[in-house]
């Protein structure tokens, strides 16, 4: 594969080697690191959009501003491939999102220029403010700088930060990333014009300057001033929601043009005294023709040919447990006209825009705001609508408080859809669905089922569908599934009733969720070790099966749970349960296998559940050291 | 006691008689229902304030609207007793916040007036979308009503609900009841003069209307308009954060002015096609001079003589675990000035108001923003400062993402400090702390106390303050402590150690918290029976003290585990790493007694504790069932 030509890259180890450049040379770097992150990004795949969007503004922002004293703090984290090229990571950068290799996100173990990692949206306000404060307070750390969408900057969160950052009238910097602008980003003589004199004015005059000239320029350019000033207006008085924020403003600007950028990013660092947001438009894909007219394909993108866009796709032998979920919820809607979904900002990556397609009036997008989605779906359940609440693992810890209180402690019957439930890729720590079956699990009226399988997920759902009487949740993995055969139509279950797939007489094996397979194999190697194995599928984390656990409990000489989750879920609910109804007082020997106390970086799932100690063999191994400990045969420690 | 004289209230038994009555008597009545409120609260304490300051609203809306089919939804809820005494409930109003009494917020399962309980805050407008999108989906359920102050609408999440109820369009209603307005409430002539043009003009009109008179008006009512068409400005071109909201806007108007009041709802009733907002200003305490002159003092009240206003407040024995963390955060704060408190929006509740009187610059008030406030505090601790967030355990809940994913995956030495942990009496199910300990304990990370004591909680305070590798988090109960002598200076305890306090053979009751002294008069019972019994207080739920578990595993006949929460705590910890190292596997009787699978309605937390099946005699009596089924003197069975 040739490698573009970057002689002013190659020039660069870190951020201090931009000081010495000409503002031509900075644009000329920019080039060569857009071609560079393509280059990488075409062999590992990855978040390709947001990172050409912000070629510009990274090269901009560590040229002006002295990082990593200075705190750049990147807002969801996924657009920092430009800027690990530039913070001493470009002998790395073709390791992305691989094992051992540098994270998609930024990453506060990776390197001194990552002062907060991220990967969730919305957290970089809140970040900068706290650094700011540090640095006022004498730690040291120098200005603090969050880039930030717009949509990340829409969600609640973000809101209250510039709320609060406002308020306390500190010198810090917000960079908002617009790439959603309707109008044309402004160009041309104008805007530089505008841009030089930011520079030669005082920030505290600039808004002013805004003004009287947003009469002097040309529509489409008046009516982004427009909203840009709209976006963070200072006219208001202090005391609620829409109070001024305090930010003083300055926008919009090119964020491709270094002509712009660079004055204007020199001008703030130089007069600040308070909060600055600074409004930069940018094209998501930014200089990479199949990336910019296809902006949605290229946010996320396995490898790819730099010189046709066309991307390798690895066919998968089953379907992903995502489209199952759309299809089997979009029947089950046909069916009942009561049932709406609702994502946040996830249509497609929850699989709701399956339903969304046949019926779109029912499909609620509310935007990156899970706490306002739970309510919203608690609202239209006590209305008497059918509402599956269809959020990531990981996210829905956003929602947490309304979980408990909207819907579990008022008994709604709110449908939870979690996808990328247990340890997701990629995507690494962050996304990781590790908790929610402890943090559901423990509230009072809430079902809490995990599909084994894609088939279970279709019969989940209908039963999703047909509890109306309380909240209900199902878990499923990321990726495809096993490919067992999909059922004509789902069929509720019973609820709290899980399933024997096979009956043995020394050890049993209670699956929950999609590690059944990685149970098979491990009974496999059991039963080849002479033991006889149940194998059985838990279905429900609550409300327990107690008749199968006592039976199993009481025909064994031991039990073992196993589950894609953390400690404090599915198997600690069994021990809770057992160590009550005395079933612990007999000496059986019991295990639960869970992810261990650790975060695990990025890899393939297969190799991140063999970092984490939970493959078939792992599970063997856990009986044959508690079944023989002399005997076993142990090949590695557990972590 | 003398009851007021309620004529026109005496007539009222639902809304549908407000139909009947006059403007003036709407008037009477509110007159009324304020003497009413202020005299059952003197009796049984509560949220007065806020119940005074929305009694014209309350008559208004329900003389205007058509409840319950149309669903009128109380923010946070406290303000409801007005309320409840219109829709049936005034014969059991002086049983507020009483165990088997009335709940002090609203709730479903108390009256079909109540469509959508509450108690944490900014929950209402997404509730309300939740039924309006119901309504249009053919639900039987009329318009929806959601009522929400300036300062729960300041939340993030209330910001997520209108953007997204504005760009929905749907009918329906929010009424912003501010009453903190800076300037005086718009009063007089011009003020009734408007609302009778709100009300002879389409809706559409009323912005142009308000503009056109805003010149007209005095200059404080000037101000007044132009505030509140900055809450709600509508000249913004939709897409990002600050878009228009979509909503129609009329206001502001007196919320003490049934003049203004009713015809104002009567147009918006009338004429509403999409969202509209109501911004209505109002004096929180009103129409009770006590109150009003102090609206902060009469946020909650004990009992109160009416005529002076005197609260009855009976002397605690001990100080409050609140002032006790206080104290001990501001000693910490005076030795460390690197120490810093964040708190949202509970100054006082949480006790960092203490350290505020003497740091002010160094405690934050973030508003009712969890989230921020929680990844704020990481970004504090990645600068190098050592931050205390201080949140009550139900509202951590509203911050559990960033917990995860800003402070425990960086490992960030964020120290959380968690009030109102366990049953907190009159708040009821709504504010009890009974998941923190299992959502925090499942992170990798997080170092999690309970003190079992207010002395422990002294040196938890300075364990957190000296622990600076990793995050940190200890919980403590609401109320006055249990008397102990405190340290002169806080210790540092040693990382996941706990303290034998008696020794003995046959049981081991390990406490988390402060159970402990109920753990205590469980230990006496069981030694009247003749059992020698080993107290041990655990302090750490993670990491565990294993050695402590191991021997106490290892030489009793029994092991019980008590903790002032859910299941998925500490008991569960305990388990699942008994279970990892065989200890379980000797035939040891384990019991985990934690609160049950319910929620526990209001009464003294005692009570609650009684109802939860957690009390002493519930201790000894899981012992002696275990140890000797036959001879155990069951005195009541366990939930």
């Amino acid at each position: 594969m040739t490698r573009p030509e970057t002689p002013v890259l190659d020039r660069v180890a870190g951020p201090s080697d931009l000081k010495s450049l000409t503002d031509s040379e900075l644009s000329r770097l920019a080039q060569e690191l857009r071609a560079e992150v393509i280059s990488a990004v075409s062999e590992t795949g990855g978040h390709l959009g947001s990172s050409l969007g912000v070629v510009e503004l990274t090269v901009a922002i560590h040229a002006v501003f002295n990082t990593p004293a200075d705190k750049l703090i990147w807002d969801v984290g996924h657009q920092c491939y430009p800027h690990k090229v530039l913070t001493g990571r470009r002998d790395r950068i073709r390791t992305l999102r691989q094992k051992d290799g540098l994270s998609g996100f930024t990453k506060r173990s990776e390197s001194v220029y990552d002062p907060f990692g991220a990967a969730h949206s919305s957290t970089s306000i809140s970040a900068a403010l706290g650094f700011t404060v540090g640095r006022d307070m004498g730690q040291p750390t120098g200005d603090a700088i969050a880039v930030i969408g717009d949509g990340s900057i829409s969600a609640g969160m973000a809101y209250e930060a510039l709320n609060n950052a406002g308020a306390e009238g500190r010198r810090m910097f917000v960079i908002l990333n617009d790439n959603e602008m309707s109008i044309a980003p402004p160009v041309g003589a104008m805007s530089s014009y505008l841009s030089q004199l930011y520079a030669n004015e005082p920030l505290a005059r600039m808004r002013e300057m805004a003004d009287s000239f947003a009469d002097a320029m040309p529509a489409p350019m008046r009516d982004g001033m427009r909203r840009a000033k709209a976006l963070v207006s200072g006219a208001h008085p202090r005391g609620t929601l829409f109070e001024d924020l305090g930010f003083d403003y300055v926008g919009p600007i090119d964020g491709h043009d270094m002509s712009q950028l660079l004055p204007v990013l020199r001008a703030a660092r130089a007069r600040a005294t308070g909060p600055v947001l600074i409004h930069c438009c940018t094209v998501k894909g930014k200089g990479y023709v199949p990336a910019e007219t296809s902006a949605d394909k290229y946010h996320g993108v396995s490898k790819f040919d730099v010189a046709t866009g066309q991307q390798s796709k690895s066919k998968p032998n089953a379907p992903s447990y995502t489209s199952v979920f759309g299809k089997a919820l979009t029947e089950e809607a046909a069916r009942d006209p009561s049932i709406v979904a609702v994502t946040a900002a996830m249509p497609s990556g929850t699989g709701v825009n399956i339903m969304a397609d046949r019926f779109p009036a029912r499909v609620f997008d509310v935007g990156i705001a899970e706490q306002h989605g739970v309510t919203f779906a608690a609202g239209m359940a006590a209305s008497g609508l059918k509402p599956f609440c269809a959020i990531y693992s990981t996210f829905l810890q956003r929602g947490y408080d309304q979980v408990v209180h909207d819907v579990a402690l008022q008994n709604l019957p709110v449908r939870f859809a979690i996808d990328r439930a247990g340890l997701v890729g990629a995507d690494g720590a962050t996304h990781a669905g590790a908790f929610d079956v402890g943090y559901l699990a423990a509230l009072p009226n809430m079902v809490v089922m995990a599909a084994a399988d894609e088939a279970e997920l279709v019969h989940m759902v209908a039963t999703a569908a047909a509890h109306d009487t309380g909240p209900i949740a199902f878990r499923y993995p990321r990726g495809a599934g096993v490919g067992t055969e999909l059922p004509e139509r789902g069929v509720p279950l019973e609820i709290g009733k899980g399933r024997v797939l096979q009956e043995g007489e020394d050890v049993a094996i209670l699956s929950f969720g999609a590690h059944l397979d990685e149970a098979r194999r491990a009974t496999r190697m059991l039963e080849e070790d002479g033991l006889t194995v149940t194998l059985a599928d838990a279905r429900f984390a609550k409300p327990l099966d107690t008749d199968l656990i006592r039976d199993l409990a009481q025909s064994h000489r031991m039990l073992v749970t196993v589950e894609q989750g953390a400690q404090g879920g599915f198997g600690a609910m069994v021990l809770h349960h057992m160590a009550a109804q005395g079933l612990l007082d007999t000496g059986l020997k019991v295990r639960t296998m869970t992810l261990p106390d650790r975060f695990i970086d990025q890899a393939s799932p297969d190799q991140m559940y063999l970092d984490a100690g939970l493959t078939a063999q792992d599970m063997a191994e856990t009986v044959r050291l508690a079944l023989n400990p002399a005997a076993s045969n142990v090949t590695r420690l557990r972590s």
